[in-house]
């Protein structure tokens, strides 16, 4: 019996122990998605609590205290931090087999040097323990950072956003890590939402002009695409909703559609996905010249629960997968892209684990004459997938059908700076894998090949697929 | 080479085998959700045959026989019981990986004390000895039910039913296990259906009023709910059909389809989908008040072969899965539950494996501010998927997306009386996921922990999520 | 560590290595579903290079070496064949994982002797190495099959085919196995093709006579299957698509959407659908009559890239699935010929690996009073699942759903006569599957009931199934 989450945690061959350890674990780290807020880098910000870090946004734990019937008063109410802290910890002995019961105890791991379970019992011990450490120097964001030998990361930003923090970000010296932006316009996609004519007005006044027009919308986004280009961003990020689509209509329908949206009043779906459809072409064009990253996600509902959204808003874990992705949409939205010339880097993330196979050959299907390796990619595997299971059915699946050799692996997507730490998870699942196959006679037992490739999914395939040389040396 | 079913089944490491046999093995069983007659119990039925038991109504046996090409004469036709017997002894070795087999031979073991494999070789013998062993007085029904450990099952029951073998059995103070019924009002749900009048009709003279509005229907069915809840009933169950709907109209409408329903004419699919919706609602809210257990089954066609339909009739081994769950109608269910103040404890079920992310997060998603741990359930896995890779991939699901200790666990969903032995075969299936995480160091070795765990997901969690403490000490 | 791929490849226990061994590795090969070139059987083709074998056609491996960011000169365009061959084995360690990595090992093993791994270091040496084996007497197209111990193959042919070369095959005694033809009329069912009105010219001037109606059109079609079974015909394939479908129209309206698409008009998808399902049910008739087995594909989306197909046509590496079988489809399809008397032997493949549970259910929905063992089929892992992960997954769903021991097993669906090595991996997988259950104690160790499972899946099944006693001896 191995002990738990030791040395050795997730790699059960000795091929995979020496990938791990020889290779994978000696590479930095390239987050190049998650949902940090850039300024607390540029503050260094500092915690009082665990459950400041680990409770004040999470709502993946959220989300298993209330199913584990703890009251919301503990949740996103008014309890105290050692209260809250308490309700986890009695929560996470139930979550075995839930990849939060990791992520928990690699972050008490690495970060607090704390190895034994947590649990209701020990929760009151571990909670002054943590807090303690927190308390120290070198665990502010920027220590966090560095110890997790983080060497760039790119946050998620709304065109709107005048990238202030970057800036600073970027003529201060002795941040540990290169943070980028990354562009995504989501909103001003969706003219179907009741608060596009505020974003509209809002985007007007950033740009400078009126936004009359499609074409006018079209310009305002390529000049804000600009503006983050100037900044350093080299990366999309593009919500398309439940499922794909791919709706034609001439540019007069697209200004009818535009003027009524954003006079407030309703568009029917179709001609939502018609004007999203028009607008992603445009941008991807932009994109492409730029020799930017896209990045689709896709398969998602939010806010499945209106009573919660009415209550505590969105991103509060009331999400769920769709079910549906609609290969025929993605298959011909890629094809729209790639003849408008703006079909450039691009990778596809369906919350759908069922979809692994068609966003595989989709994929497959579209990867023509390029000298960039895996110009088309699957995503690791995304959100409610971010877990052992998910991770080996992604890479199983992008292995049977696609150039493993070429993967960019693992983001965070994540809002915590303590989350570095499911770099190293997908690793040792990364390296268990080969492991395994070496071990069984499956590939041919040359380190050589092998760490470079354990290597370059961990980091070099991001840093060169990105074009990140310039900035790392 | 470990022994064919031996004592150790399916339990691969050392802690797979001590949580099995220390905890699994030791607690009774509930067995909330089945298909067996009340009256067979109450009148301690007794088998002159082993087929009679095996292959009397057993439809999962009869599509194995018929997908081996034993002739219709041998599976409902006038084949004596022998023959028959011997007909299904060829089959079974054939069935290797179906979860026959094993169900079989578990039966073999558990009840009639026969270890050997059976074939078409020795299927004569084995018949001889097991029609003996059933003429033993502890073979009747409540003699199996007594040494199954059965402590509580809940029959399928419709809201005509007068319930008199369950008003029986509660009176005998001599049967050896609770017996309660489940409402399954699907009858009423479904306007659609040819059958709809005279069930209509029948239902009025049980009520002993007339039923000519929607609001009559909904009296009429909360009537029951109360003739149901007094004779003990704690959970409804429903068939959503091939795939989840939620189709709102306003009561005129509604009693327009009714009327027209009721006097036997058609109604379009998107009508029989409104008033199913506004039943759902309507039951639903009655559910929640008296803190009853709601079932969701979805994800299945039935009688896809009409030929077979129209010679032997439903429920013959000619059902599906649909393979379309349609994701976004279960959300707008369950939002449409909740909103009403309908949604109360609910346990949802899909006939396609392909769909347990989608429910799991769904599930996860409608989690909303309770008291009750795993409000909403994922239901174990169901019928098609009623096997090893199929519980596997439900609980490896559920543990990745939601807090597998608060799962409800195992139902039988069984016509037959033998069918006990797939709890031992479940619980043999969850032992062996946590004693491989136990033993790869995934999940600490905290047998206190542990051992509760797998005695809640096996016996406990039922006993309280339905609130059967009242009724078991 | 086990030895790469060596004798005992992907055989991980004792049973599994016997069950192979013994068993497997002894039966013939008969591939029924291939799409090579019969006329280079009958005139013994021989390669001058082993990239002609390997990179002449065969779009797996382009869209490899396309997702590896090769340029399209060394995959399809003009680079020498040495040059393309060293492109490919520098693709190759890329491909951990892949089967492209296995498949092309065990060619380089099993024809060549080669055993170590293809990379881009020795590949100018292997290279030159697998040409002068090629160019020996034994490395004919005959000498191929010859080696590959193949007793029958299938061809894909289309209706217009006169088959010349299936006759001159069985003309010639010297010709190391059966060659037949199997009727593919597609081309016939796609009224909605531009390619559709020189189509029906063309199977008018082979038939005789003018098609101008439906009925016409059945009557080519059955004359068709009449000479096709005169030439040892007896299975038929065919694509249903993207999706399944069953839409029923009179004959007026068939005729009426004949008569425009023979005319070069346009016709509605739901008309082609009308169109296409009724001649499913007329050929089908004639297969049934005819004892024919057939083959129903479904679940793909063709030349995603609509940019590449225009620079290089189909079947080129631009291929997908589609994601969405359409159970409702498939199971109204099989209804619909089982009630015209027209649902014969028949094979599903679906293309969505999500499927595989529809499939296996929707078929056993089918399997009515019949002799035939297994009448309705899974297909085996087809294409972009033809891998091990994806046949495993196949086998588990098959086993768990259905009667595994009835199981028709492997086909190459290749363009290569070297890819018979396929037959190897899949009967290495399967014993390695059956194996482990005997190990674990799922399945008894009865060597005879075993050994005859794996005997009948890997040759015998299909021997019966397709009724080709009458043809090997």
């Amino acid at each position: 019996m191995k002990k738990f989450m030791d040395r050795d945690f997730l790699l059960k061959t000795e091929a995979a122990k020496k990938l791990y350890h020889e290779h994978a674990a000696k590479v930095p780290v390239i987050d190049y998605h998650c949902h940090i807020n850039p300024m607390e880098i540029y503050e260094d910000k500092r915690y009082n609590t665990i459950t400041e870090v680990w409770l004040g946004g999470d709502h993946y734990k959220w989300r298993a205290m209330r199913s584990c019937g703890v009251a919301e008063h503990y949740i996103t109410g008014n309890a105290t931090p050692a209260e809250k802290f308490q309700k986890w910890a009695e929560t996470l002995p139930m979550l075995i087999g839930n990849p939060l019961y990791h992520w928990s105890h690699l972050e008490l791991q690495r970060y607090f040097g704390i190895t034994e379970p947590l649990t209701g019992e020990n929760a009151m011990e571990i909670y002054e323990k943590c807090n303690k450490i927190l308390a120290q120097p070198d665990m502010s964001v920027r220590g966090i950072i560095r110890k997790s030998n983080v060497k760039l990361l790119c946050t998620t930003d709304d065109p709107v956003d005048d990238l202030k923090a970057h800036e600073l970000l970027a003529a201060d010296p002795t941040v540990p890590a290169v943070v980028l932006p990354a562009f995504r316009p989501d909103k001003a996609m969706r003219a179907d939402k009741e608060t596009f004519p505020a974003y509209v007005a809002q985007l007007e006044q950033v740009v400078g002009y009126a936004i009359n027009t499609v074409a006018d919308m079209r310009k305002a986004l390529n000049d804000r695409i600009a503006y983050f280009a100037d900044r350093g961003c080299c990366v999309s990020d593009h919500d398309l909703g439940e499922s794909c689509f791919c709706v034609e209509a001439d540019e007069a329908t697209l200004d009818d559609i535009f003027v009524r949206a954003k006079a407030g009043q309703a568009i029917t779906w179709n001609e939502q996905l018609a004007y999203h459809t028009a607008l992603l072409l445009s941008v991807g064009k932009e994109y492409a010249k730029r020799d930017w990253v896209t990045q689709f996600h896709f398969g998602v509902m939010r806010n499945n629960s209106k009573t919660m959204f009415r209550k505590i808003g969105a991103d509060t874990g009331y999400d769920s997968m769709s079910g549906g992705t609609n290969g025929a949409g993605l298959s011909r939205l890629l094809n729209a892209l790639e003849e408008a010339g703006a079909l450039g880097k691009t990778i596809l993330y369906s919350l759908s684990p069922a979809d692994n196979g068609v966003v595989g050959t989709i994929m497959g299907a579209f990867q023509t004459d390029s000298a960039i390796p895996g110009r088309l990619q699957q995503g690791s595997a995304w959100w409610f997938n971010d877990h052992k299971t998910g991770m080996e059915e992604q890479m199983k699946s992008l292995m049977s059908l696609g150039a493993m050799g070429t993967f960019n692996g693992m983001l965070t997507d994540s809002r915590s700076f303590l989350s570095y730490t499911r770099h190293e998870y997908f690793r040792r699942i990364l390296c268990n894998l080969f492991g395994q196959m070496v071990e069984d006679g499956e590939y041919p037992a040359d380190w050589n090949y092998l760490g470079k490739l354990v290597e370059n999914i961990s980091y070099y395939n991001t840093l060169h697929y990105f074009g990140l040389d310039r900035v790392l040396k």
